[in-house]
């Protein structure tokens, strides 16, 4: 069995849990899943045994009643979900600016206390995966261990440092354990946490999910370069109406969007073309389902000018929990393998800014391969 | 050297032979040459020896005065061009139902004396590579070769195939040759032709070149695959104003384009999807840069349903044209390498129905890896 | 009170009867009726009171049978359609070449005794409006009332033309009445029917409902006349799923639906553009909600070249039956202000092919306005 | 004859330089002129005798120059534009925050002295209309009459202000004359310019020129209006790589073009439909032709949801420069008239803020009509 600790309730761990609980039922097809059932671990191995948010709506409820209100028209919610509950999890304004009532567990008794007691909760549940799905929050890498230690016990971390380090903790102390980090935050970036991770006998994967447009633009472009096609210019427009889309109107939570993008184009071309990629606006009706729109202009042979445009409509938050039903398992076999620190060869295709900090991005077809060959896995189309 | 005999002077050609002149005097960069500089032979080692037509309004003049006429507005043409003349090729009805007035050298002498003549050019220019850029025409594989070499002697091939042919015989005779089949008729994909290559000790590539919005098509497959993303359907549409989709307006020349592309979904996917991917219509204002539109629904983890939609403007002949600067390269190389028949490898990344016949269709990023792989080239990328 | 008899008891008639008493009892908005509550006649005065299809898997069956197979997932089916039952009807081998076994009720009985025995069932329901949706037929305009006399009384009409000659008869013996054509067989642009209907005190509207794509296609060659941009060429390609797609896949009854388009271009933009436009494919798994992409190129000032691109979801059924709350309305008022024959006014706005024979195509507009006028009703935004 | 001068010398005024001497020249056709020849005023009428800008690498230069340099590659540039030379302007910061070393003429010498240096130019020229062109600039209307009169004196306008100001005091001293504001700047729809106007027996016109995107989806919009389709959301995205685009990246001046766009949805569509319609981004390769992304969901008949893309290129300034031969015409017609002030029924079509302040923004097809109606024209078609 593999536990898995959410931490951030919101839409994608909600598709994550309602998904995860329906595949095992044989409810739904396990679509969007990349490695399907080609791993030892099955989907019946999976169990979520906790969920943390700061969100005073959500805090004491059931995932039930949470998809009763946000996942309602997607069919029948499995019952199960009714015995998992909302706990209170750290804050440290990761919901700041943002039009949500939150309080973390610090802000009700000491910092230190809160940490522990949630880090015996995850002792008392067995838990082995710590999943990172909270909203985007405006962070810099640590870079060093001593100071990551230092601001670790000063509280001095956000939210998503400070999970990470409590996993670490909780991974040299009572069980190895693996922080999977969905979001922009540097975490497998930030070459203290994967120190961090060494030497607690841990794993962290990330950072960023790769959902949405950005990896068919990796491919895209991948496509072009083994063209010779030169690329003049890429753009792509980002719209939706979910939370993460809210927060990255906020102008110091987009910047942390815009680097795990910036690298791509020239990491792949092999040289800068011109680029606009970014999330763009926050339009409520349009929901979870966001429009992507692209551009990217480029020469063909004999200097004469093709473009090619690209309109997309996404379901933002299954993408993403498709990809966390592989990651979690992925985090197991890293640990019976004793593969501690972090993994490029997952990152690089599950992740829009792979660690650890300084990694290539390669396209997601090269990406793809990698991970086959990490896994021992073959192609079974080949 | 490698010197190139052209079969078909339309506008792929027109285009390969000033780009190839403008890349020899640096005037343009290499862009949509996929090998550009990796391959032993150079662009300056590639010369246009000689070009057949069967149109009228082609027949005698250069290809210096046909750019004047259809490549106007893109730049100075060469003055090299005004040195090579189109000459009177083999007709067998290619261009039957087309607005052109045509007559081929067998319709001026007997079919055999045609047919030997232009060999004896062959012979005295010392052609290595055929290329065969002539208009879609309806044809089925012959299959046996004891057949093909009957219908050879019946005039009762078609033109591709009469050419096809003469390369074997000419290979064979006086100097080991190569033939490029860039159009969709079964050459390389005819086992009767294959054979007769390797007996001939010539070398064959084909079928169809891949351009346009097919290779896209592959690789975004491609991409649904590696996420198992479950595709519902596709539909792709094409429209252009040049002579290849007036022939494809023709229904038994149009039911040849669908044949390359039918095998595609189901080879990557794994699984038949439906679709409705062929040339759509003729409209001629949209001249060379044809308009593409398509769409891809699928479902995401969890079921939920995305819309992918592409919008796209290609210059067609030019993409082509960049593909055979290519392609007479490393029909040379299979000879240096006396790999005789034909080169799956090749096929595989340069052509939609990649022979020899049977030959699974591979997403495009898989046929560059494999054609990294035969070259022995690593990508300097990585 | 408005009666309404349906012949073709397909996806349209279905949205139109399912939504019609949706709102009645207010479980809808009236999005997608032009009119709104703008009318003297309410919905509430709306009666679908018989149905007739000739297709064995409807016939005798109720609405609410067939709304629980087609109209599922679309929420709760009014139990009022429990009491409409679909009637056999005409065939006239309207279904021929098409999947379906079919069998009129002139196959049953005499064709005479079939013909009057649908009227008497019209006269003893009190019927008003016959709505015409059936499957595209292919049929040429009768133009000579003596003809169309004679072929009405050899069974030589098809089933749309013996329909519309039915309710004239209807009309003329027993109650005024109207035919709405909402398919593209010519019916108000025969000018046999539009006298036929003159003389029996009846009203014809039509011909082919205009919804989809040409609409807007109108306005946006309007939009493009009116800064006096030059359009170059317009392409229009539509796919879908339903049982329109399907005929029209047939070459006899694509036919008419291009022939309902040819005018629009340069009726509007005052000159011929080379256009492409027409229903494109058939891709089941589209089902009624079609895709349409669209291309015009024109040129700007100074004479440069723009492009615009559509790309378009519909849902092809609902926005028909939209259109069809309008017209029984409209056909009653008409029979009111006794303005029998055709209203040009409200074929212009609510048809592709406005009847009678000879008629201008205007943008939609204009042929707004030119309703609002017939009507003497004024935009309440204004 | 109509004499013109223009402040601003960017990309709209050179296209409108060039192309209306190409017009007159018989060398282009009028596309993009919607009044095309129906005035009374014909294009040779038309005479640039003037143009004023405060960047130091234009200002001194012939637009002939300008033309060679930024025209390049459209063909040859009229002989005429040789004797035209760039003037030093009022600056007044209107570039502030921009890459481009500029200088005003109030920065050389007194401000009042530059004021009347530049109206005795235009009284000496005898001008009767100036265009302004400048870049988009942060301004609030003043509102005011006597505050315009002192914030004038105090040089405390912004350049446009200044320009407008300045051709009033022109108009009411030496000749009737004409502003037309093609920028967002708000002087139409400021009640202390349009009070100014009237005194001063002069017209303005504007604000913000009606171009790209804006009145098509004004004219979507209508369309969705006239089927009573329930809008959902609109998105629309611009992205381009000329001056403007890099103004706007400024959030100052990026304000300006909200403004103009946010009454548009609700004028015409009647009620409030959440939208994020704003320029979006620069990237430079695009140059002129700017690429725009748009989608618009609603609800048809029966509550299903439709989805309309568009992809649009656009070239930006030849579309803007294409009204402007109309408005100076429609400016002298308006002062041969003696409507002093401003003209809704002009505003209303060429602009996307109407003036006077407080109007009703209608689609641009009743816009059309008002304007054809204003001038007492007919539609040639009808």
């Amino acid at each position: 069995m593999i536990k898995v600790a959410i931490v951030g309730q919101g839409l994608v761990a909600l598709h994550f849990e309602v998904g995860l609980e329906k595949l095992k039922r044989n409810e739904i097809s396990d679509y969007g899943v990349p490695l399907r059932n080609w791993l030892p671990y099955k989907y019946s191995d999976i169990e979520v045994v906790s969920a943390y948010d700061v969100d005073e709506s959500k805090v004491g409820r059931t995932i039930y009643e949470l998809a009763k209100q946000y996942y309602e028209g997607n069919g029948p919610i499995p019952g199960t979900l009714k015995d998992l509950i909302v706990k209170r999890g750290i804050h440290l304004n990761s919901l700041k600016g943002l039009p949500f009532k939150a309080r973390g567990r610090e802000e009700l008794m000491d910092y230190e206390k809160a940490v522990w007691e949630i880090i015996d909760e995850w002792r008392s549940l067995g838990v082995d995966v710590v999943v990172n799905t909270m909203t985007t929050e405006p962070v810099e890498p640590v870079g060093n261990i001593n100071e990551l230690h230092e601001r670790f016990r000063a509280a001095g971390l956000t939210a998503s440092q400070t999970y990470a380090y409590m996993t670490a903790l909780y991974s040299s102390k009572y069980k190895n354990a693996v922080f999977v980090n969905a979001i922009p935050s540097p975490i497998a970036n930030d070459p203290a946490f994967v120190e961090l991770y060494k030497i607690s006998r841990g794993v962290v994967f990330g950072d960023d999910g790769s959902t949405g447009a950005t990896p068919l633009t990796a491919d895209l472009l991948e496509h072009m370069y083994e063209r010779n096609r030169k690329v003049i210019d890429i753009a792509q427009f980002n719209i939706g109406g979910n939370t993460d889309f809210l927060a990255l109107n906020l102008p110091e939570r987009n910047i942390m969007k815009k680097k795990t993008k910036s690298a791509l184009v020239s990491d792949i071309l092999g040289y800068e073309a011109p680029n606009y990629i970014r999330p763009t606006g926050y339009l409520e009706p349009l929901g979870d389902k966001k429009f992507v729109a692209m551009i990217i202009e480029y020469y063909s042979f004999g200097e004469f000018k093709d473009e090619l445009y690209v309109v997309w409509r996404i379901n933002d938050s299954p993408a993403l929990a498709g990809l966390l039903v592989d990651l979690v398992r992925l985090g197991k076999i890293a640990l019976d393998r004793e593969t501690y620190g972090t993994v490029y060869e997952v990152n690089a295709f599950y992740t829009k800014k792979p660690g650890p900090s300084g990694s290539r991005i390669v396209s997601k077809f090269k990406a793809y391969e990698l991970l086959l060959n990490w896994l021992g896995i073959k192609d079974p189309r080949m």
